[in-house]
Parts: C-alpha cells; sequence; structure tokens
C-alpha cells in the first residue's frame, strides 16, 4: 500500500511540475525535466544529506521512466483543463504526507535528533517545488503566505516522531501520521488558513 | 585522447561561464564562481548522485588552477569580441558530447538502469549551464525553445547504450556517440531545429 | 573558544537569512528556511563534496534548534530596527573568516590540493549567502561589485594554507587566518575597497 501511494505521490507531483512548466512556456526538454525536478527533489536532497544511496529515484528505477511517460503523453493535450490543478490538490496532500513521514521516518533510522527528523521530512515533502519556482524564476510559493503547506508537513512529523512509544502497530502510525498531514493541508485549503507575511520596508 | 577532449570540454564549458558572466555585469569574483559552476556543475551533480567520490575536479586539481587562469587572463581584455560566442560552437558541442557519454558511462559502471544512464548523461552535459542560468536569474535557456541541445545528449546517450552488444572497441564505440551529439547539435544550431514550446494561458 | 566563534557564526549567518527574508516578504516558514539556507548552505556544500557524513548541522543537532529559536523569537518584533544590519557587520565578517578557515581545514584534512582548500573554504564561508538570494530571486550580490568578500575569504585561506612549515602552534594559526579575513573584511567596508565591475553590451 505504501509503494502505491508513493506512486500516486511521484506521479502527482511530477503533474504539478508539467503544469508549472507549460505556464511558464518551455518545450519538452523543460516540461520532463521540471517534472524530474518536482517529483524527486526534496528526496534526492534527503538521501544527498543523510548519505543513502543509491537514491531513491535510481533504486527505483521505473519512477524516472513513469515521469517521461507522463511528460510525453500530457504533450499531446494541447491546452490542458484549468481544473486539472483542483483535481489534484488531494493526490498533493497525499503526497506531502507520505514523502514527509518517509522522509522523517529515513531521517529517524539514520540516527539524527528529532528535530533533524521533522525537519528533513518537510525538505521531502516540499522541496520539490521550491526547485521547481526557483528554476521557473519565481520567489518560492511555499515561502510566502498561502494556505498552509510546510506547517503541515511540520506538525505531521511530530505527530509521528512523538507517537513512538504509543503501543500501536507501525504502519498503523504511519497512516494516522500521513492522514494528520492530508487533513491539515484539506483543512488549510478548505479555510484559507495562512501565516502572516511580514511587513518591512 | 579522452583526456584532451575532457580539458577541452573543462575550458569552453567555462569560456562560456566567463561570458555569461559578463553580459550579467559580474566582477572577479563572479566571474571566476561562474566559470567553476558552468564548467564543473553537471559532473558535480553526476558524482553526488553515483556516490562517486573524490569529486572529478578535486580528484583532477589541475582543472580549477585552469578556469582560474582563464578568468584572470580574460579580465585583462576589456572587451570581448561578440564573434567569441561564434568561435565556441564546436568546442561547445564538443563538451556537450564528451561529458554526456562520460557521464553516461560513469552511471552504467555504477550499475544504474540505461534509462537512468542516459538521464545522468545528459544531466552531466548540461546542468553547469542551466545552475548558471538560475544564478544569473534567468529561467534556464535549455527549458526554453532554442536549438536542439539536452535532445542532441539524451539520443548519443542512448545511442551509446544501446550499441552495447556491438562487437566493436571500446574506444570506437565512445568516439561514435560523442561524434553523433557533436553532429546532431551543429546540424540543429545551422538548421535552426527545435522543439515547438507549449502555450498555455 | 572555536565552538563559541562557529555557534556565534551560525546566529549572524541565521540573522542575516531572517533580515533577507523579511525585506521579501515572506511568512515565518519562509523566515526560517531561509535563515536555515543562509546559515547551513555553505558548510552543507562543503561536507557533500569532501563526503564528510553527518553532515555538520546534522552532528550539532542544537544549530537548527537555535536557528528556530532565533526565527521564532525576532517574528514577535514587528519591525527590525535599520541598524541591525549595520551591528552585524562585525559578527559577519567574524563568521565569514571562522567558517572560510575551518572549510579549509577540513578540505586538507580529507586531502584536497591547496588551490581547492582555498576553493572550499570561500564557498563554506560565502556560499549560504548565494543561495538566499538565489532563493529570494536575486542576482547574488556575491558576484557584483560591492565591498571585497569572497576575496577576503580566499586571501585569508591562502594564508593559513601558505602558513603551515612555520613553526607556530595549530590554533595560533587558525586564530592569525581568521582574524586576517575579519581586519580585511572590515577595512573593505570601511574604505568601500571593490573589484571593477564588467562593462559589456
Amino acid at each position: 500500500m505504501i509503494q502505491l501511494i508513493e506512486l500516486l505521490a511521484v506521479i502527482s507531483s511530477a503533474t504539478f511540475g508539467v503544469l508549472l512548466a507549460r505556464r511558464s512556456k518551455l518545450d519538452f526538454v523543460g516540461v520532463f525535466s521540471l517534472a524530474l525536478m518536482v517529483a524527486f527533489g526534496g528526496g534526492t536532497l534527503r538521501d544527498l544529506f543523510l548519505d543513502r544511496h543509491p537514491l531513491f529515484w535510481i533504486k527505483h528505477a521505473h519512477y524516472p521512466v513513469i515521469v517521461f511517460v507522463l511528460a510525453l503523453v500530457t504533450s499531446f493535450i494541447p491546452r490542458l483543463p484549468a481544473s486539472v490543478s483542483k483535481v489534484l490538490y488531494f493526490p498533493d496532500a497525499l503526497g506531502l504526507g507520505l514523502f514527509s513521514i518517509v522522509g522523517a521516518d529515513y531521517a529517524l533510522a539514520s540516527g539524527t535528533s528529532w528535530f533533524i527528523a521533522a525537519l528533513l521530512g518537510v525538505v521531502t515533502g516540499t522541496f520539490g517545488g521550491v526547485i521547481g519556482d526557483v528554476v521557473c524564476n519565481e520567489v518560492p510559493s511555499l515561502f510566502r503566505s498561502a494556505p498552509l503547506y510546510a506547517t503541515c508537513s511540520f506538525v505531521g512529523c511530530w505527530l509521528y516522531i512523538l507517537s513512538e512509544p504509543i503501543p500501536i502497530s507501525e504502519p498503523l502510525r504511519l497512516v494516522a501520521a500521513i492522514s494528520a498531514v492530508v487533513i491539515l493541508r484539506l483543512s488549510a485549503i478548505h479555510w484559507n488558513i495562512r501565516l502572516p507575511e511580514f511587513q518591512e520596508d
């Protein structure tokens, strides 16, 4: 089941990358590259920081192929319906949850402190999007005032880490933490919950 | 001979970095930094992704010195002739070919899948330029519609990978694949072959 | 004492990150992320390039916590006084000096050449700021004409490396090289010493 969710996460991240690239008027190489960066950027940083080799997309060698096919297939659709980005909210939230909790879990397994595990969870869940924004020459939307995103990931990672002593099965604990991230994220979008922006002159 | 081409590749990439930096009105530190990033960016990512240590420019410690001397010498030329970028097309295409095929070769040697080897070949051949563009605050020209660049690298890597069963000597196979990239790239420039750009609103 | 200066270096880099983020009108997630990148960016690159694991901020797990508290505490100050950036010149120069010399020292210990040790010293001392600028969508100020910054780091690293045969104690040699960077940097600010900018059309 985790494998299935991870696959969904890769697919939805890659789709976001495709949409971002097409908004920036890139060609196919740009669309494919951006889809790769958004889908694999966060996990690659996590693997490099923790010295985990082979990197997850080199180990699961079919992931880049899936992204390639996705970029290729969507290329034949001249104009993506605007509703695509709305439909993607759910898989994106799922991806955020799964990548974050798996990231925190890998970090703990490498013997990091709790705080660092939570940080690496957030990096895994969110940095693909940051890289995509930076490459497309936009200030990352993650850092601007917008419905909570990194915060949902951070809170979910702490729930996962702190629930360790609770005597429930590991898979259940994983699913609970992922669900918490997803519910937080969907709530933040629905009620437009955001952090205040700093005003400086 | 490979060493000679690699040296040429480092020199021509670094020269591109110098030209890019001077167009962005940077000072000597900026010129040298950008030359380093363009010349070593792609190969560094490849080495980090494949966990190859020491990195190629730490191992071949004279490469950074060459880039330094190049940045220094060109600093005394107040205004580079516009024709420099035209003269550079050939060494740049050679660099693209060599870096790409060597990158794919290293990846295969590390036991990656074919598709990933081709991807890492493209990363090695092209990412120095992408990093240079991002740092100079431009949307990478690699991703926009322009004469084929990454595509030439990708095709050449596949030729190299798929020709493995053919009973010819390894050096010949290397040279053939590099030549294919160079010829593709020069043809793309000459006939202005490019991928279509996506139009989205 | 080195531990104390390193702590000061992390704190002052993080404070610069906070100021940069607030000028770019980011929210708390952005402020914290940028503070992390500016404080840890250079050292992380150095550790990845030299294959040093665990990364320094994973090993010294209290550093990210300090940055978090700093970002949190400054969030309650609605408007930071403009004089903060002036007061920061000294700890920033101290941070530049310490990070640079420690970086060069780590590189030498890994067996790199002198030139590469000096380069990695500069990367360690300056790249946090470069990453911060790139993320905030500005051409890195490091690369533009401004009072000498990377140059002070480079000179100090060479002083440290070349003074190795001099029969003085290692701590004294470290302190002398760090002081050289600090004095150079403060002099560059005071007398507005800068490299010329290239003019190209």
